[in-house]
């Protein structure tokens, strides 16, 4: 039960952007920006980023969500299946290795970050923006993930209800989700 | 030196919002929303959650900056310096310890706020939404400090820098560094 009164046909961080619609207002424009704005990185490589720091975070809800977000984007279950099991035996390139490890580095702490891990990403081709955006979208999950398992808030147990919202971030994105929660309701436990 | 060209003269996170932009303004609006928007926090003991999980972080810039801005807003410099060491033992009302408290989990994961970390907020009359915003600022300065180690950024050794960034953080706010950074140069370590 979510350490405040939420609104009950929200689980997640839905409830929690629904609750305080002022600050959902830049989180939800920083998030359209970092993973689904033009970059050289694709959308369904952001999503694994997401996915890999809120799975190291342990936080259900948010992993649940962006795996199902990338699987779809990506088109296969494997590479996050993988991807949370040993890096290096993902089916992705040798960048986003190494800039997943990266994302994994900031995900314990900015200060874990080696500089080995980045001249790793330099040498397999990463951008400057690409190796700035992964620290930052890392960053952002770690924000995400404290802000849904701080407030306690509800993970479906449903893995129909986690399809429904990777479909909608992959339709819609972040910006449009302040209105298309209703169909949420739909594949809610009861 | 940071992993990637940063403006020289813009250390810690002003060089990130810099050379970010699209990304520095939804972060911005947040910050100022959170710490320095209606509330009845207020903003000096908002400054204190941004300075404890800044601490427990290790992120020597953003402490040194909130840190700073803290002592000028509230008039002193210990309890700051009490705070760090020992919650309990700071001159603060019972609801900011406990609501300091939440922070400090917060800075460890999510998953490690405690329902009787919240009871202790509630019993001492914290409210929804400063339990609420105290989760959501904490989980703000996760990201804000993972930025700024995780890229390697330089924090300036000299106090009188941490001094400047305070005193503009509190007669500006958040919105309007965007505009007032050169004021920084004079301050920088050559």
């Amino acid at each position: 039960m979510p350490h405040i009164p939420l609104p009950g046909h929200l689980p997640g961080i839905t409830g929690l952007l629904e609750y305080s619609k002022h600050t959902a207002q830049p989180i939800r424009v920083l998030t359209q920006f970092l993973l689904r704005g033009e970059s050289t990185l694709t959308p369904g490589e952001r999503e694994l980023i997401a996915t890999i720091v809120s799975h190291n975070n342990e936080c259900r809800f948010c992993t649940a969500a962006h795996t199902a977000t990338a699987d779809l984007l990506l088109g296969n279950t494997e590479t996050c299946e993988i991807m949370k099991q040993d890096i290096d035996a993902a089916p992705v390139s040798d960048k986003m290795k190494a800039l997943l490890k990266i994302a994994k580095q900031v995900q314990v702490s900015g200060r874990a970050v080696t500089p080995e891990a980045i001249a790793e990403a330099k040498v397999n081709g990463a951008t400057d923006l690409e190796i700035h955006d992964t620290v930052l979208i890392a960053a952002l999950f770690c924000l995400y993930n404290r802000y849904v398992d701080g407030m306690a808030t509800v993970a479906p147990a449903n893995p129909e209800f986690y399809q429904g919202l990777g479909q909608r971030l992959v339709d819609n994105g972040y910006n449009r989700l302040a209105n298309g929660y209703d169909h949420l309701k739909q594949n809610q436990p009861s």
